[in-house]
């Protein structure tokens, strides 16, 4: 990262959950220096977030950007048919090779998962989705934030909110992370208590499964 | 709000911040039953948040999307001259007689305020708007979340997560916002306790009034 100047990438991939990459970039985007970048195979087309009702234009292609300083990659319903994407793949292993952090939110660790990032390492993801990380050789935990070396795992959606100012904390210092959480005012005030499988019990858990399942089976509509 | 079928509408306008509008569409468009719209001059257009690093397409017009059951207002470095657009403030004094619940996210309180819908009323934004928000009518509070009848301001960015889920405490009850809070993850656990200008300190809110101001004066490049 020379000269205080850091390239992030978000790779975007169609039914990509939206928070999980808006929140670390809104985050990123405010320290001084740093340039986000949404990263799909064609540098300007629209990519369709989760069930249909969003779509994020891209800023960068693949192509463009090998060697981003930062990579965050965010997960979604979309997820399982990205792994299967080469072009996304190959440029998450490449990049990976000379990147600083790569990072995930969500079920975006069963990305680096598969291209093999994570083998025996510990890693977290939304929680839906530990047995498919186990089946891809990381070591699922629950922990909201799991630092690995360069790579950092975090667990669902808006766990990135969390990882961000971790990961500013290791780039820039705790000072801007401080400054960076006042300013988008990050003082989290749920009016439950519920937002982890452990808090929540089971009877909440079972028809939250349930809930899960329709959302991601819920196919956006044809262009 | 018939039939189960709810309509939000997300004005988007030039510089609004991405998180203000994508934190609350990603909890509420889980919910079975609700759309979201991100609402424009133009449908289909891309609308530039922040500092130009990010761009959101709009999926309704103001005219396609007259009468929405909630209209989500977020704030951003574009507010100001937001509130000169008289398109879209003829479009949220309309809305707003028939909607069932206006709200806003950070500094999109200014845009309700100066619609005259917060003349006397207790309200909040983000931190660094309190005086513009009482120049404007209402009666400023640091508090994260508030509902005065059916209008809910939240306070800065991040807040709009909060807001979320009161506001689907209230359309459909506790239990499906719990699941929300549940689906995504909501268990905050950020890395420092300075999200409020009353945490933070006196210091750190000098230097990161500063950084806002640069942030706010960052403009995009030309397209």
């Amino acid at each position: 990262m020379a000269e205080g100047k850091v390239v992030v990438a978000i790779p975007l991939f169609y039914r990509f959950t939206a928070l999980d990459g808006v929140g670390p970039y809104e985050l990123l985007h405010m320290v001084p220096g740093v340039t986000v970048r949404f990263v799909s195979a064609q540098a300007g087309e629209a990519v369709t977030a989760d069930n249909g009702m969003m779509h994020l234009l891209s800023t960068a292609s693949f192509q463009d950007l090998p060697r981003p300083d930062i990579i965050v990659v965010p997960g979604g319903p979309g997820t399982s048919a990205a792994l299967q994407d080469p072009v996304f793949m190959d440029w998450l292993k490449t990049a990976h090779e000379t990147s600083s952090y790569t990072t995930s939110v969500c079920s975006g660790s069963l990305a680096l998962a598969a291209a093999g990032l994570l083998q025996g390492l510990e890693a977290t993801s939304h929680w839906s989705c530990y047995e498919d990380l186990a089946k891809l050789g990381a070591v699922p935990t629950d922990k909201r934030v799991v630092r690995q070396g360069k790579i950092i795992t975090s667990a669902g959606v808006s766990s990135g909110i969390d990882m961000a100012l971790h990961l500013i904390t290791l780039f820039k210092g705790e000072e801007m992370a401080k400054m960076i959480q006042l300013l988008v005012e990050y003082d989290p005030q749920p009016p439950y208590d519920v937002g982890s499988p452990k808090k929540a019990g089971e009877l909440l858990m079972e028809k939250t499964e349930v809930l899960c399942e329709i959302f991601e089976n819920t196919l956006p509509p044809p262009k």
